[in-house]
């Protein structure tokens, strides 16, 4: 029988890391529980992938929380005043926080998961953050991460009564080729994965966002092709 | 005219401390913007009584966010299925965390409030939360406060460029008499807030939750008689 203590809350987007994320969580020994968000994105698909991600590697629960982040407006990937920037290739993309990055995205997502992770009594939650092919998210950086966890402990009765939570970033320092290699060798259906930012409505990928392209160089680097591409 | 610079974002429940922090934060020449929550709380009137104080004490604007707190359940503030404690009087009320704690709640409300924060170009958000009269909730304490703030710098572009948020917790070691005193001397007519975890349907609270009980004995301290009894 699953008890509490290996109960892990796995943030899941429907991308690669997020599906890398909780097939590694459960490699583990985690009983996964994955949590999606609904924001006002361009692309509800990204929540079908999501759900057949958790499906194909075996998560205890998946829930989909609805959030306003399109309400308070300011980005590219909720506003849709805003064009997603389009490049020929990664050498464009630029060093400078970019236009799709959402105000306080991961802060509004991990606090979400740590009220699931208490209500659930897990005190471990994973997050596809990549410091390397992202730079530019100030978010995704691991002193944001140790900040995040030092807040949290503080935040919870569980944090309280000394029984610490654990925020896992086990992607954070890996290339978005390592991260694919990972996945690979744990059984990840990456054809069930989207990245694009702008995909066209049956789910095709744009080829020419930042996510796109990043992807790509992925899987170029590993000589591998993307099922997704298929 | 309004600039950025002094606008500040406030996090208003309908309840006495947050009109008073409010008022504070007006005191102190920024431009009020106030965020509510509907998560699901089991008394709709608090947010009809969030939009009058906004009104009352000239809000810049007022957002209501819909939170789905209520999905992940485990509070008595959330939860049907949980009843509200009631006590005859203030000496009854444990040290023990309360079961009306919503898991990860004012994390959860932060993050939204750090969100528009971003977007509005704010670098100031004052949050009531009071750590003598609620010593129960772990996310009311100065220590979570201060942890909040340093992920918040982390998180945000606004941190990224130095240029520091503040979250004001201007009650966090006032005495509930004390908040009071301080309110009626900023012209707050505490006849529009509603502190009461389990109101009637007309908005008439219980009288004996942790919250009236604690209510009550504010005014009392001070030797004044609350409006919202009149």
């Amino acid at each position: 029988m699953q008890n509490s203590s290996n109960r892990a809350v796995i943030l899941l987007s429907g991308g690669l890391d997020s599906a890398t994320c909780l097939a590694i969580a459960k490699s583990q020994g985690f009983v996964p529980y994955a949590i999606s968000f609904r924001y006002g994105q361009r692309h509800r698909i990204e929540l079908e992938r999501a759900a057949s991600v958790a499906r194909h590697l075996g998560a205890a629960d998946h829930i989909i929380i609805d959030i306003d982040l399109a309400k308070l407006g300011g980005s590219a990937l909720t506003d849709r005043n805003i064009a997603v920037p389009k490049h020929q290739s990664v050498d464009q993309i630029g060093s400078e926080i970019p236009l799709t990055y959402v105000p306080a995205r991961n802060t509004v997502f991990l606090s979400y998961a740590l009220a699931w992770a208490e209500v659930l009594e897990s005190k471990d939650i994973f997050i596809g953050v990549n410091a390397l092919d992202y730079s530019g998210y100030p978010d995704c950086r691991p002193e944001y991460i140790s900040a995040f966890a030092r807040m949290a402990n503080l935040a919870t009765k569980r944090g309280v009564e000394g029984n610490q939570l654990t925020i896992h970033a086990p992607l954070i320092q890996l290339t978005k080729a390592q991260i694919i290699e990972r996945g690979l060798g744990l059984g990840v259906d990456y054809g069930l994965t989207i990245s694009c930012y702008d995909p066209a409505e049956d789910g095709t990928p744009c080829g020419r966002c930042d996510s796109c392209l990043l992807r790509a160089k992925g899987f170029s680097e590993l000589g591998s092709i993307d099922p997704a591409l298929k």
